[in-house]
């Protein structure tokens, strides 16, 4: 059995060159690319990508592999017939790694020290730093597991917030509870009808004065302008790797609060992701050369 | 028995105040301030400290009581005498904090990121990290142990060194063969004799290209002349907190290259400090009440 594999480029195409099963046609195609002119068994999507792409997709491609964790949006552009998988255990690690350096980069001054570097400065402040500090870590799948495992050395007190109570978790109902005990906020949640607008004014006045509120997962979780009241109020701080709307435009407010950290959307984008999404086409391409169906399979081709 | 003790500024007194023993004289004395009019039995410097003060109390004082953790120079300046002692317990924790901290946020491209905030410039690039990256703790004492214990979830080979070989431990002969294997040095050694100057030209050199460089315990451990030529060329990063000279002057290469993030001294400066500081000195006071010595000598006056 032969199949046909689309590659978002040149460079993946390159490192996948000798990995990939002999029986495999490799073609590499991209957003803009003439169409493709045939049919396609999988379709490795580029790792930053607009979702409006796949509707060029329809009758030509059985299975797409996204390079990313989040699909919220996919279901809107996706054609019938094509099945859909996400890039779990590629990013959680990295992107987990991120909330936990926004957390003490924050807690140790970074908004402030970074500026003072800049300016060439030497300003000694005490900042809140970590140790002992109450964090509420929301959402307890891949990427809030792999926060939680990095934490445990911190000497912080966690409580755990999810969409069901379990045993020793919280149901995200408990949050009105919760916050007024929460030094630090860590948003590990997926997009969803649910979650979008979470961190609200509600949500945020009920924090603690001067709390910091991390969001490592998509940016419309969190109420920009209720967060912007906040941050410049000196209410609570931010440490943010994500947006809404996206990128940041130039001249907006959390680029210069005082209280306001800024990360470009960079939570899985580190320079070993190579070494963790290679290996998942790979993985994904041998069990379709075995006829079997790909891993992480999260919209159904019906 | 009746003791005395001197603290450096109103502000400890307040929150002692209460909290000492009944038969407790408390005065407050910092330099500048007129001699000292009474013997001291425990006299406890500023956090921040020209040890040249210490000149100023022979004859009067027993104890004194620092409220950091390293002690280099003191020795030059303390009466014979006195009896000095160093602030085990308050620093170790905060200080490995930061050293994390730096690790971090170089590795998830601070010195940059930083600089593009304060520019409101949206700027995506896949950074190093530190996921898989191989760390070379230099110092296994109170600092060290707790760097390994916050580095622990973090997916990092860590390689301990320290004077000593021992169990798990390399000796400091063996860096030469150790260094060309360390993506990131953490050196958290108490400066001496052996330390100064150990990050020379010749211990750079051995470092791959592009490694990272953390220095939390003192400036002069690395020779600052040798480090800037490195990080100037792009052989090396650097994300130090102690400096030399120390505070970094204005205009300072290591305030602008590319790959330096500078830290001003604030190791185990956190708001959190005084829950350590404060119960050490109630400890110690309550020890020269009972009649003991008190703890964490580090030099005796004799």
């Amino acid at each position: 059995m032969t199949i046909t594999v689309a590659l978002p480029d040149h460079d993946m195409a390159g490192r996948l060159a000798g990995r990939l099963d002999a029986r495999v046609d490799v073609v590499v195609w991209n957003a803009g690319d003439p169409p493709l002119d045939r049919p396609i068994d999988l379709l490795v999507l580029p790792y930053v990508v607009n979702y409006g792409l796949l509707e060029q997709l329809a009758g030509e491609v059985r299975y797409v592999q996204a390079q990313s964790l989040g699909y919220d949006g996919v279901a809107d552009h996706l054609p019938a017939g094509i099945t859909f998988c996400n890039a779990v255990g590629v990013h959680e690690a990295p992107t987990a790694e991120l909330a936990v350096t926004l957390a003490l980069a924050s807690q140790r001054g970074w908004p402030e020290l970074g500026r003072n570097q800049v300016a060439g400065l030497w300003e000694r402040s005490a900042y809140p730093g970590l140790i002992g500090k109450r964090v509420l870590l929301v959402g307890v799948g891949g990427i809030g597991g792999e926060v939680e495992k990095r934490l445990d050395g911190f000497g912080v007190e966690l409580t755990r917030v999810a969409r069901t109570a379990r045993d020793g978790i919280h149901a995200i109902t408990e949050l009105p509870r919760l916050l007024p005990d929460a030094d630090i906020v860590i948003l590990a949640v997926p997009l969803s009808d649910e979650t979008r607008g979470l961190v609200d004014n509600a949500f945020l006045d009920l924090l603690p004065h001067g709390a910091l509120v991390i969001n490592v997962s998509r940016g419309p979780i969190v109420d920009t302008d209720a967060l912007v009241d906040h941050v410049r109020s000196g209410a609570v701080r931010s440490a943010l790797d994500v947006f809404d709307p996206e990128p940041l435009p130039a001249g907006h407010p959390l680029w210069s609060l005082p209280g306001s950290l800024v990360s470009p959307h960079l939570g899985g984008n580190v320079q070993s992701m190579r070494d963790r999404i290679d290996p998942l086409i790979v993985r994904q391409v041998d069990r379709l050369i075995a006829g079997e169906t790909p891993d992480h399979i999260v919209i159904e081709g019906i």
